[in-house]
């Protein structure tokens, strides 16, 4: 089910190729027969949205597209959503200006406490801090912060993720996390606090790991998911080992939510030349959560 | 060539099987015969040093070996050196409290500007801050430090590794490289300008890149070393990819000197269990530079 444009998705079609026909849904129908389900919110001129230039009326479309397909989902006529790269121009042209999906996700759901996870068969990693600049990063680490990411991360992969007793190492924030405070001391006044608090949730958590070391462990098995404490620290190996298929995954949203991990390749637009198996990932990667949370769309569409 | 200590060596050689004979040799002398040539710098009683327990006795040894090292290399008695790992806990028992190895050489070659640079056959990074806790990167970086990393690191590529025109890659340092000053303005204020004049000296050097694909394009051969802001922004792809075999490389320096990029992992002393990957390595790229600097030792020992 695509929540878009009946003209621009058929252009797309012709364009790429793709001969499946495009056929329009509504919630509270069933989706029949073999295409493109396509829940059509606006009805934009194909002459008016050219190839890879964001405008303020792409960038209202994308936000009514999220925000519909989320009050979707909490009225169950959806079982979760997959998000597109969108265009943060396109939204700041609109009058939106939030940085990404998950800051509109989490206010459309009023949710307060939430996490990224970038997701992959090999590694798994949670950030603490996304978009932090590198100088802020310490300072914005608490006690508080880090325990929610830990608590956020475990109910993820059991709940979401179907794991048992999953394995949660948090990653130091240091060099070789902080060698006994030579270099840095928020590895024992801060990570280790909080990995204790988790432990004595019952959570089978540890660290602080050193980070140079940890992803190596993780991709051995020894860990089901890695607590970062900010975004390259998670990002520069996950982007190593996922390139091609990550999926970022919102933790703590009362809706399934998944997205690509990559951003909108403006200069592939309409080229059919852009790689589709994040998306693809991130599709399986909803339909496994939905299933584990028993999300079954209220209509027979889904 | 070891330096060490004859009797300590030829307990490891028995308690690890080695049948090679431990011959002394001495600056000045031939290296001649086959076996396992040592230049005996201690007389230590193998009782007084056991296995995997770093004491000051051993901090000092361990501590005259370097010095004794970096002397025959000034003094073209050796070509280069290559450095095991050494004790900081030994260093600090014996009164010497140098935080490791590149600050000891650093000092006895009076060498003001240098630079760690991890090197594999796919990726090489170098660092701009090394054992900088996170809190303080932003603070310690300026032009004039980033600029003297790239020259560090062009004149290595070039006069050390013997490569024509290298492709330097420049990282940035916040996430996005800090999306316009969304998060972090540094990349506009610090890394852009050294990146500017460096090219303006004529080296081929690109940046700020994004830090969480710049390893990517680097790994994919368009980069011939990525130049990092501090120590995890390298290290961490850095081991994801030369786990084994990656050899830390000092630039700067008068003499040739790489070393492995691993610990002591005393827990494996007298094991037989530890990998010699990178010792391997750190040999043989130690071999080509020396063979680019045209070091040829003043002896006909080697």
């Amino acid at each position: 089910m695509i929540l878009g444009d009946l003209r621009i998705l058929q252009r797309a079609c012709t364009v790429l190729g793709v001969e499946a026909p495009v056929i329009p849904w509504e919630p509270g129908l069933p989706a029949v027969g073999r295409g493109i389900h396509v829940w059509p919110l606006t009805d934009l001129d194909p002459d008016s949205v050219p190839w890879g230039k964001p405008s303020a009326l792409t960038g209202e479309s994308s936000f009514q597209y999220i925000v519909k397909g989320v009050a979707a989902c909490l009225s169950s006529h959806l079982a979760g959503i997959v998000t597109a790269p969108i265009s943060k121009l396109g939204l700041s042209l609109a009058g939106r200006p939030y940085p990404g999906h998950t800051e509109i996700l989490a206010s459309k759901t009023e949710t307060v406490r939430y996490a990224m996870m970038l997701a992959g068969d090999r590694l798994r990693v949670v950030l603490v801090t996304i978009h932090c600049p590198v100088r802020e990063i310490a300072s914005r680490l608490t006690i508080q912060a880090i325990l929610e990411t830990i608590e956020l991360t475990h109910r993820g992969l059991t709940e979401d993720l179907g794991l048992i007793a999953p394995r949660i190492a948090v990653a130091g924030l240091n060099p070789h996390c902080g060698e006994s405070g030579l270099f840095g001391d928020e590895e024992a006044s801060t990570i280790a606090p909080a990995v204790k608090k988790a432990m004595r949730q019952g959570m089978e958590v540890s660290g602080p790991h050193p980070p140079d070391t940890v992803f190596l462990h993780a991709l051995a098995g020894l860990f089901d998911a890695v607590v970062c404490m900010y975004h390259d620290q998670g990002l520069v190996p996950f982007k190593l080992v996922h390139f091609r298929n990550g999926v970022n995954v919102t933790l703590g949203l009362p809706i399934v939510r998944t997205s690509v991990d990559h951003g909108t390749a403006y200069d592939l637009a309409g080229t059919g030349t852009a790689d589709c198996a994040s998306l693809v990932a991130a599709v399986a990667l909803a339909e496994r959560i939905a299933a584990n949370r028993r999300c079954i769309p209220g209509s027979a569409g889904g």
